[in-house]
């Protein structure tokens, strides 16, 4: 799967671009049922909410076979290699939750803010990937994205360690405010297999959720190889070691599996 | 200004009713540089966020000759009488400032359940009605609605007096779950001046604002002046005892308080 000279032009532009629908029913339900065993699981890389709600689950791909399908799927790789320029590897891969009901906000951040800080990498030459697993509706907790906004650069911010459960480099008022100002706020929704690619740099940030439809995506980082992290202070499970470039699985690997697990429980 | 028998209609089933762009430009700005003094003023009908910002201002119509023209404009105040085949007064009148950044949540609830409780209010024969004073967009804490929810009529409710600063009695997640499984979840939005009517036993909420865009509404309770309430427990400046029915002042009343402040202005 290739984009467009003109899909590649609007990503350089607005530092993001958004691809409905890219996986079909059938996929993402394989990976739903795959992502509520996840996060139902008790394990120290699934980080809680103050109630005790799911936030988001690290590297799932590396005990849950179809999470790790995903994360080598071409629909996602390629376009990501084609926007860089070379071969990409799995810099860090989370299931984000979003709980009905319960679902906190992520503050307005920047993503190449920790990348640089605490990971020592050098560029912000990683892709940001939101896939959909859940229908995302105006009002369950949509990513926002400020477009443009990752013409600005590396923001300062200040760390933000209290207002939820996950630490992050988060921006002042007053900046974003300057920021939708020149760019407005989009926040794109639609069926779940829905694939939204962003910029390191784009500033972004999610309100709470209090409706009762849970708005769980996977929110994973492709990295340029030549971009590797160089001074690592995360847990592996957080910044992956692994800079191996990712050999993508055939297209059709999510239905595969979906067809060897019907077999094995009949 | 009348409505429709399909309006109607619609009203008797869905609960809800909203009409866009009902106020002009013109109309809303004089709206927001009024309700923007009174939000910044410091008096007891104030109630803050926990933060200190300002979450919704009580019975500004008493001191406040634009926000009192509002409470009387035939374009709100008609239709109102047509679905209640009554006249109407004002049961409650507030200004929802839904602050930029800082705008907190309203967990699910029935404005009838508080009503009925502390007022002693012997029917559902008011109307909520929300005028907006801001573009309401998905994404700045838009009021989400559950058509068709007040067909179940008074649902049994819990008194939440510690998630915000506003005390409600607000269902249970189950409740929600179901509820919003029969009739969905519907979140009107557009531009100032808009106006949305609905049911007092309608279940809504909305969720908190991180966004750099304020979502200041007008939100006030015409009830039957037959349904008057009988047993107050609140303050007046709450629960209003003035069961007069409203005389509505003329179509452009606003635009001519307008004409007047610039006459006096100059």
């Amino acid at each position: 799967m290739k984009l467009t000279p003109q899909q590649i032009e609007t990503f350089n532009r607005e530092g993001w671009l958004f691809l409905p629908e890219l996986f079909t029913p059938a996929e993402i339900e394989v990976l739903r049922a795959e992502a509520a065993n996840v996060l139902a699981s008790n394990r120290e890389e699934i980080w809680r909410e103050k109630n005790g709600a799911p936030r988001t689950a690290f590297a799932a791909h590396k005990y849950n076979e179809a999470v790790a399908i995903l994360g080598r799927h071409p629909r996602m790789i390629e376009p990501v290699e084609q926007v860089f320029g070379e071969r990409v590897y799995m810099h860090q891969y989370k299931i984000n939750a979003k709980a009905k009901f319960d679902g906190d906000v992520w503050q307005w951040h920047q993503d190449y803010a920790t990348w640089l800080r605490d990971d020592g990498m050098p560029e912000p030459r990683a892709m940001n990937i939101s896939i959909f697993l859940d229908e995302v509706f105006p009002f369950n907790g949509a990513l926002m994205l400020v477009p443009r906004s990752q013409q600005h650069g590396n923001i300062e911010a200040g760390h933000d360690t209290s207002t939820t459960a996950y630490p992050l480099w988060t921006l002042d008022n007053a900046t974003v405010e300057k920021l939708a100002a020149e760019g407005g706020i989009v926040a794109p929704t639609g069926k779940p297999g829905g694939m939204l690619m962003f910029h390191g740099n784009l500033v972004h940030g999610s309100a709470g959720n209090i409706t009762p439809y849970p708005r769980r995506i996977v929110y994973l980082t492709l990295n340029a190889v030549s971009n590797h992290i160089r001074k690592p202070t995360r847990a592996e499970w957080i910044a992956h070691r692994d800079f191996t470039p990712i050999e993508p699985c055939a297209d059709d690997a999510l239905l595969e599996f979906a067809r060897r697990h019907r077999q094995a429980a009949e």
